[in-house]
C-alpha cells in the first residue's frame, strides 16, 4: 500500500484524506457500497474496441497474442505474406493514422443509437494508451500515429453532443509488458508493473477523463491483492473526481469476478437467460467474432436486428444491461455496417424504449408457454417483448393473469388490442394486423399491460 | 485505319480478314446489329469502379482530377494533411494491394444479388490497367501494388461459380496520358495515344477475357474518328473471339451518346421514368455521391432498399436495364453495408424475379391513378410493382383494365386477391392484410394480373 | 524507317530535310564523320550511374535482373530479408525521393575533379527515365519518386557552372519492356518497342537536352536494324540540334562495338595497355564493383588515388579517354568517399593537367626500361608519368633519347632535372629528393621532356 | 535513497551488501578511487553515436530538440518538406532497420584504427535504448525497428575479436519523458524518473553489458542529488562486474562535470592545450558539426588526417585521451568515409604508437620554439610529434636539452639523424630527405630523444 500510495499523492488532492472515508479498501466495506441509480436505469450501453490491433484488423484484437505467444498458423500466415520478416507489432502504431476520426460525428451515431452510456478502450492488453499518458511514453496515441488524444476528443464531443454517460475501459495486465512479466515470473510478489505503470495509469484516467464507468478487464492471472484493487476502489469511491457517480464492474482480480466490485460481467457475452440477483452486464459484439474491427468479416458475421433486439429483451428482462460492441477502424471510421446496426437500434428504442429504460424484471423473465416473449415492468406495467409475430396472429400468454381492469396495447399503435383469459392460467392477445404501413417497428414489437397479476 | 490496321494485325488472326465482313466500319452498318438477347433478358448487373483511387479512397474516383486539375479545395487540403508535399498519385499504386481480394467470394456475393451480369473496370481516366498490360507498363495491376491480374481472376471465378456474363468497363481517354494531351493538343489530328495506347489495350482485353459487355467511356472530347471507334466495333462485331455474345454500350465519341452504338446510357444515372424506343441502361451507384468506395461515407450516403427497389421497377418499367454500382476497396473487400444491399436486392429477386427478368415493357409505364407502381409484362401477365403499401389496404389503379377471367396475385403469397372495376376505369385491388411473418418480402410487392386489357 | 520517319517528325523541324544531308544512314558514311575536337581533348569525364535501381542500392544498378531473371541467391535473400514477398522492383520508384539532390553543388563537385565532360543515365535497363519521358508514362522520375526532372536540373547547372560538357547514357534495351520481349520473341522482325518507346525516346533527350555525348548501351541482343541506329546517327549529325558537336560511342547494335559509331569503349574497363587506332573511352568505376551505389560497400571496394592515376595515364597514353564512374544515392547524394577521390583527381590535375588535357600519344606508350611509367606528348614536349617513385631517386628510361639540348622537369617543381643519357638507350633521370613539404603532388609525378628523341 | 535501493536489489547480488564497502557515496570518497591503470594507456578510443536520429539523418543528433522544443527554422522545414504534418519523432522508430549491420565488420573497422577502446550510446537524450530496456518499453532497438540488441551484439563482437575495451554512453536525462519532465517541474524535488527509469536502465546495461566504460551525459539540468549519482558509483564501484576495471566521467549532475567522477571531459571537444593535473579526454567527432550521422554532409565537414593528426598530438601530450566520433546510419553502416579515417589513423598509430599508447606528457608539451611539436613521453625516451615538416629540413627545438648521449631517430626510419645543440639552448635535427617511397608515414612525424633534458 505504501508505495502504492506514493504514486497517488502527486493525483490526489491532500485534503481527501483529511475527511473520513466512507469506504475501507476491503470488499466487505466496498461491495455495500449502492451503485449508483444511473447506471441500472440506462440498460443499453456502446462499447468500442479501439487500438493498434485496428492496424492490421485481422481476426480480432488479440492479434498480438495469437501471432507472436499461440503462434496461430493464420495470424503467422498473414504476416508472412504481407509484410517483412523483421516486422514486428509495435511498428503496426505509425500506422494508427486515425486521419477520418471525427468524435462530434461519432457522437451523433452513438446517440441515435439510443444508448445511455459508451464504454471505450483507453487500453487493451496491447498497453497501448489511446491517451498520452506519461506512463506509456512512446507507446500511446498521442506520441505515435493519430498523435491525438482520442480519450479526450470523444469524452468531450459526447458530453457536448449527447446524454450518455462516458466510460473507460482499462486492462490491468499487459501481455507483454517486461515489468508484468517479471511480476509474473516472480510469483506477483513484486509489483514492480503495478507501481509504475498500472496504478498510475488508472489514476491518470479517473482524473483527467472523469469516466463513469470503469470497466477493469485482464485481471485474471493475479489476486486483486496484487493489482492493489481495494485500494484503487476505496480512493475512487472516497476521493475520485467521479465518486458520487461511477460504476465498475467485477473484473479486480482472479476469484473476484462475478463475485466482488459493481456489477457482474462473470462472462464475455454472458447471458444466463434468468433472472440474477446482483446487478449485471452482457457485453457482446456485433461482429459475432470480434470486438475489434476486423478486415476479414463478412455480412454473415454481423449480427442481425433479430439478434440484436433479442439480445436486449433476453438481458434486460432477466435484470442486465447491454453493452453492444463495435470496432473503429485504424483511420478512425464507424464503418456504415455498424452505423446501420446502431440507427436501427435507436429506431426501434425510439418505440419501444419505454419498456426498456428505467425497467424492472417482472415476476416472470420469459412466458411460460409462448417462447421468445421476454416481460419487463415498471410501477404501473408489465411490458412482453413479442420476438416472434404469432403466426395467426393470436399470442398465448402464461405468465400474465389478466383481471377485470386489464388493458392491453402494442407499443407504437394506438388501439387497444383485445384479449381473453385462457381456460386455466395465463391470457390469450389477438394481435393486430398490420401492414407495411402501419407497423410501428420491425424485428420485435412490445405488449403494455396494465392491470394484470 | 492504317495505322490502327498495324496494331491489330498481331492481336487478329489473319484468316478473319478473309471472310467477308458483316458490318462496315460505319454507324450505319454498326447500328444496324441486333443487340444479343441475353442483355435486355438479364435487366440487372452490377458495376464495379476498382483503381488506384480506392488508395485514397477519398470523395471519389475522379480523386486525381479534382486534386491536380481541378485543385479542388477538399481534395488538396486532404492530401496536404496527410502526406508529404512531393507525394504525388503514382505514388498511391504501391498502396494497392488487394490482399484480402478473393475473387470466389466476390462471386459467390455477386451471385446472391440476383444481377445476370457485372460490368468491371478494366481501366479508368486515370489510366492505371486492372490487367497486365503491355501498353500501360508499370502503371497496372500485375507490376505494381497487387501484383495479379484482377481482371483474369475475377473472370475465372465468375464463369466458374456463376451465370453471370462477365463484362469489362473501359475508358477511352485518360486525364493526364502525355500521348494523350499532345493528340488533344493537336485538335485531335494526330492519334499517337490511340495507336500505341487504347487501340492495342482495346484488343488485349477482348482477346483474353472474352468480355460480354464493352462498356466505353471517356469518350467525349473527340469524336469517334478519333477514337477509331467503327473500325473497333466492326473488328468485334465480325471477327472478335465475343462477335456472336457481345454488347456495347453508346460512348463512343463526342456526339455518339443516346445515338449510336448498342445499348444507350446517355448519362450517368440515366433514369428517363418513360418509355424508351432504344435499350437502355441506367447506371447508378449504391453510394449517392462515388463510383469507387470512398472512406468518407456515412450511411446516409448509401441507398437503401426503398431506393434501390424504387430504381429496379421505374428502369425496367421503361425498358432500361439496372446497373448498380459498388466500389471494393484497395485491399480487395467488398464492403458489408454493400454485401447487404446485394443480398437484400436478391432476396427481393428470388420472390419477385419473375416480374424483372424477359420482361417487356408494357402499355402503360407507371400507373395513372396511383402513384409508384410500375408496370412489366410477360406473353401472359402483366405485373404491377407497387412501391408504396396502400394505407387503407385498397390499391386503386388506373392502367389495368378488367374482364371476366382476370385475376390477381402477389408473387410470394399464395391467395388470389380480391378486385372490383372501378367505376370507370380500371380497377381497385383488396391488398391482403399480412402481418410480418406472412409477409412475403419487403420494400415492393408485386401484383401479377392475368387476363387483362 | 518509315514507321521510324513518323515519330520523328514531330520532334524535327521540317526544313531540315530539304536541305543537303551531309550524312547517310549506313556505317560507311556515318563512320566517316570526325570526332568533334574536343571530345579527344577532355580526355577526363565522370561517368554517372542513378536510377531506381539506387533504392535498393544492393550489389549493383543490375539489382532487378539479378533478383528476377537470373535469381541469384543473394539477391533473393536480401528481398526475402527485407521486404514483404509480394514486394516488386516497380513498388521502390516512390522511394527514389532524391530529396538532397543539389545540382548545383553536384556541379560544383564535377568541376573540381578535373573532369571535362560528364554522363548521366537517362534510363537505364531498368526503363526508368530520369526525365519526364512521355513514352514511360508514369515510369520516370517527373511522375513518381523525385517528381523532378533530374536531367534537366543537372544539365542546367552544369552548363551554368562549369566548363564540362553534357552527355546523357541511354539504354537501347529494356531488360522487362513487355513490347522489347515481345520484338524479342519475333526474332527482332517486329520493332513495336523501338517505334513506340525507344525511337520517341532518343529524339526527346536529344531535343531536349541536346547531349553532346550520345552513350548508348543495352545494344547487344539485336542488329543496328532493329534500333534503327543508322537512322537515328544520321539525324543526329545532320539535323539534331547537337549536330556539330555530338559525339557517341560504339554501342548501336550486335556486332557494331568496337567497328562502328563515334568512339569506341569495347567492353566495360576497357584498358587495352597499347596504342589504338581508333579514338575509344576506358568507362571504369570507382567501386570496383557497380555502377550504381551500393550500401554494401566497404572502403576496400573503392579504389585509391594510387589505381585512379594510374588508370588515368594508361588510358590517355593510349589513346583514351577515361570516364570514371561514381553512384549517387536514392536520396540524392555523392557520398564523401566518392567527392574526396573526385576532389583528389581535381587536386592531381591541378598540377599534372598539363600532361593529360589535349595531349596525344607519344611514340612509346609506356617505358621499354621502367615499367609504371606512361607517355603523352605535346607538340613541344613529351610528358611521363610516373607511378612509382624509383627507390634510389634514379629513374632509368629506355623510351626517350636525348639530344643536346634535353631538358627535363618535373610538373609542380620549378627546378630543371638533372640527366644523363643511358650507355646505349635511354636517359637516367635524377629524381629530386622532395620532402612532404616541397612534394608537387602524391600518387604519381610527372616528368616534362623537351628536345627529346 | 531507500526507493533507489528498491530497484536495485532485483539487479544486485544480494551478498554484495555484506561484504564491507570500500567506496562510501559521496565525492571525497569515490573521487579517492585511482582510476583503472588500462584507461590512461590506451589513449585512443572511438565515440560512436546511433539512435531514432539517424533516421532523419539531418543535421545532428540534436534533431528532435531542434525541431519540436527550438523550432528551427532548417529542421521545420525539412520535415514540411519530406513527411506529412502529423508525423511526429517517434514514428521514425520502425524505419531504424540496421538491416546491414555485421558488428563482426564493425570491430575489424574499430581494430584497425587502432583505438583500444569504445564508447557506444547505450541511450541518448531522445530515450530511445539501444538494448532492450524492461524500462523503455516499445521505445528500444529490441521491439521496435532493428529489433536485435544492437549493444550485445556489437560487444560479443568487440570481445571475441579485438582487444577494445567495450563501454557504454548513457544519456541521464531525456529531452521529453513525461517523468522527467514532471519531476523538472517539480524542481527535482520529486524523483520519479530516476527511480522508475534511469536507475534501473544504468544497473541493466552495467550488469547486461559489462562496460568498462561508463559515459554519463545529459547531467546538466539537475543536482547529482536528484540523480543518485553517489549512490550509482558507490555500487558500480563496490559490487558491480566491472568494479574493478570500469572508468567513467564526470558528467554526474549540475557542478559536477570537471571536479568529481573519474576522467574529466569538461566540455565537449576539450582539447585545453595544456597539461592537467586530472586524467581527461577530449572527446570530438571526425564530421565537425554533427555526433549522429546527418545525410547533409559534405567532404569539406569531414576533418582530414592532418586535422586528426594534430587533434592527438595535442591531447595525448597533455595527458587526455582521444575519443573519435563516428555516426553509423540507420541502416547499420559505417560509412566508407569515416571507415577510411579510421584505418587512416590506424595506419599512422602502427608506426607511431610508440609514443602515444601508454607514454606519459613530458615536462614540455609542446615546443617552445617550433609550434606544432607535441612531447610525450616514456621512462627512457621523449617523444615529439612533429605536424609540419619543416621547410629546410632542418628542425629548430627550444624544449630539449642534448647532452653527450643523446640521439635522435623517426619512427619508422631506421638511420640515425644528425642534430647539433643550438647555441643558447636547444637542438637542431637534420630531418631526413625522404622521398614517396622512403617516408614512413604521414601527416605527423614522430622523433624519439633518447638521453635529453
Amino acid at each position: 500500500m505504501k508505495s502504492y500510495f506514493l504514486f497517488f499523492v502527486s493525483a490526489c488532492i491532500l485534503v481527501h484524506f483529511l475527511v473520513s472515508a466512507k469506504y475501507d479498501p476491503d470488499w466487505a466495506s466496498l461491495d455495500s457500497r449502492p451503485l449508483p441509480s444511473w447506471y441500472d436505469e440506462a440498460k443499453f450501453g456502446i462499447f468500442i474496441h479501439w487500438g493498434v490491433f485496428s492496424v492490421p484488423s485481422f481476426k480480432n484484437e488479440w492479434f498480438w497474442y495469437r501471432w507472436k505467444a499461440s503462434k496461430q498458423a493464420d495470424y503467422v500466415k498473414f504476416m508472412e505474406e504481407n509484410y517483412p520478416p523483421n516486422f514486428q507489432y509495435p511498428d503496426f502504431a505509425p500506422q494508427f493514422k486515425a486521419e477520418f476520426y471525427d468524435p462530434d460525428k461519432w457522437a451523433d451515431i452513438l446517440q441515435a443509437s439510443g444508448a445511455k452510456y459508451l464504454v471505450l478502450t483507453s487500453k487493451h492488453h496491447e498497453g497501448w494508451t489511446n491517451w498520452g499518458s506519461k506512463y506509456s511514453w512512446n507507446w500511446n496515441a498521442v506520441d505515435l500515429g493519430p498523435h491525438r488524444d482520442l480519450l479526450g476528443d470523444l469524452a468531450n464531443s459526447i458530453r457536448k453532443k449527447t446524454d450518455l454517460h462516458f466510460g473507460l475501459y482499462y486492462s490491468l495486465f499487459e501481455w507483454f509488458h517486461p515489468l508484468y512479466l517479471e511480476d509474473k515470473k516472480n510469483g506477483f510478489k513484486t509489483q514492480k508493473y503495478v507501481e509504475t505503470v498500472m496504478n498510475p495509469q488508472l489514476a491518470e484516467i479517473v482524473n483527467t477523463y472523469k469516466p463513469e464507468v470503469v470497466w477493469s478487464d485482464g485481471d485474471w492471472e493475479a489476486p486483486d491483492t496484487y493489482w492493489n484493487s481495494t485500494d484503487f476502489l476505496a480512493w475512487l469511491y472516497n476521493y475520485s473526481p467521479v465518486k458520487d457517480t461511477v460504476v465498475v464492474n467485477d473484473r479486480w482480480g482472479s476469484g473476484d469476478t462475478c463475485h466482488h466490485g459493481g456489477y457482474f460481467t462473470c462472462t464475455d457475452r454472458y447471458n444466463p437467460g434468468v433472472l440474477q440477483e446482483h446487478k449485471w452486464e452482457n457485453c457482446m459484439t456485433i461482429d459475432k467474432k470480434s470486438w475489434g474491427y476486423r478486415r476479414d468479416s463478412y455480412l454473415s458475421d454481423y449480427l442481425d436486428m433479430d439478434d440484436l433486439t433479442q439480445s436486449l429483451a433476453e438481458t434486460v428482462s432477466c435484470g442486465g444491461n447491454l453493452l453492444m460492441n463495435i470496432g473503429p477502424t485504424h483511420d478512425g471510421r464507424i464503418m456504415p455496417i455498424f452505423e446501420e446496426r446502431l440507427r436501427d437500434m435507436g429506431g426501434w428504442l425510439k418505440v419501444n424504449g419505454e419498456a426498456i429504460y428505467s425497467s424492472k424484471p417482472w415476476t416472470s423473465q420469459n412466458d411460460t408457454v409462448t417462447k421468445g416473449v421476454w416481460y419487463t415492468s415498471k410501477p404501473d406495467a408489465v411490458y412482453g417483448i413479442v420476438l416472434d409475430w404469432p403466426p395467426s396472429n393470436e399470442l398465448i400468454l402464461g405468465s400474465p393473469q389478466s383481471t377485470e381492469k386489464t388493458t392491453v396495447q402494442m407499443l407504437g399503435y394506438a388501439t387497444m388490442l383485445s384479449w381473453k383469459p385462457n381456460p386455466t392460467k395465463g391470457i390469450t392477445v389477438a394481435m393486430p394486423t398490420l401492414n407495411a404501413d402501419q407497423i410501428p417497428c420491425q424485428w420485435a414489437w412490445v405488449l403494455k399491460f396494465k392491470n394484470i397479476k
